[in-house]
């Protein structure tokens, strides 16, 4: 069934209502009208089966029917650090990320990024990546939407996280690759992975992290390109929390 | 350092012959010649260390300084069943299962593939695909190519596999997660996973698997995308066996 995340104001105790794009998608793609069942979400950690009441230009009403449970979110907060990479590359970073189960996805330019933001061009870059986030979200059945920033000092946006580790190929090319798993066996309650770019994370920016805590960890002897690394993390996490006994 | 497949014939005692496209890649891309170095591989288990040592115009002739030892292979031969999705989805899943350490990749029409491929599209396609996957495996470090072959009849193709799995999206829904997990405990010396299309396998599909001993299992909560479910499973396999204690 089609489901929709709504701003939390606009689920109330017995009523939904959808705006925007929302509307047109509902009506016009997938053709539903009163009476036609969608799952709405609050993205504040309520999720509800609704019938579609009242359908208006530009907004539409549905009457909660039942409250779902959702069990779809990692049991750990994970959040990844992705520096910054080619457009539709970084698309391709949030949707998979999203899918896979982060909580938040931070972007931040890394000495080796040939990418450059300014604060004008991150605006806008930031509201498409919450968009492909949003879908992606809604899609693979998440309860929650990732949070998307873009910021300029990771190591200080990132204090509350527990666990803060970095993806390391020095460590890969010692055949050093236990660092996740015996991470993951100290039980953290929050987690970050930093990603590199293309180039990888500089040895400046390494020393820095490890000054301030960070982990460095290996995902293994292959070279992963920077798109792929975090989705193998995110992967890696699934495995360990949700899949095995 | 560049790496280039090359075909086990042109891999002698001392020296490495390499030709087609390589040729302008190591000459005009990469803007190297005579005294330049450049890895090797014969996809037969060998890769080596060679200097540049006669460029002509469609070939060149490295001689082998030094035979490399390639750990970056899984310890466990992994196939991936992929059900055909659309075009540049199906090369996205060959270059990242490749990266992800694939054997192995069959291309299969499922019952719910809205793609369709006749005997003389799939050479195309699959000529295509070996192109990636060549190029992904240069660019990962792997020892190996995986093969990449069309099947019309998936179950007979894959009886030498000791393990063969399918993604089953009812075990997810059940919450029964743990199918993976008890799979790789059994210690398979080789494993398929098959991943179904955007609509996912059918029932007849899934019946006819069991009938054979294929395993249905979950990966996780979260509902993945067709493209996104072997890269998740490598992804596993590669923690499991590369990553843990």
């Amino acid at each position: 069934m089609q489901r929709y995340f709504v701003e939390p104001s606009n689920m109330g105790e017995r009523e939904v209502m959808i705006e925007g794009n929302d509307v047109k998608h509902i009506t016009r793609v997938m053709r539903m009208g009163v009476g036609d069942h969608i799952i709405c979400l609050n993205n504040n950690g309520r999720e509800v089966l609704a019938q579609i009441d009242k359908v208006e230009n530009h907004r539409l009403v549905a009457k909660i029917v039942k409250e779902h449970k959702n069990l779809s979110e990692l049991p750990v907060s994970v959040a990844i650090a992705q520096a910054l990479i080619k457009g539709d590359k970084l698309d391709y970073v949030v949707q998979k990320c999203t899918e896979f189960g982060a909580k938040a996805i931070y972007l931040f330019a890394s000495d080796r990024s040939v990418v450059k933001w300014d604060q004008q061009k991150s605006a806008k870059k930031i509201a498409r990546l919450k968009k492909i986030a949003k879908k992606a979200a809604e899609q693979s059945g998440r309860l929650f939407i990732p949070d998307i920033s873009f910021t300029s000092h990771l190591v200080e946006a990132t204090t509350e996280v527990e666990m803060r580790l970095f993806l390391d190929e020095e460590k890969a090319k010692k055949h050093d690759h236990t660092g996740l798993f015996d991470a993951l066996h100290q039980h953290p309650s929050s987690l970050l992975a930093v990603v590199g770019p293309e180039g990888g994370l500089s040895e400046q920016e390494k020393t820095i992290f490890c000054e301030h805590g960070f982990q460095g960890i290996s995902l293994g002897p292959r070279i992963l390109r920077s798109e792929s690394a975090a989705i193998y993390t995110l992967s890696a996490l699934s495995y360990h929390y949700e899949l095995s006994r």
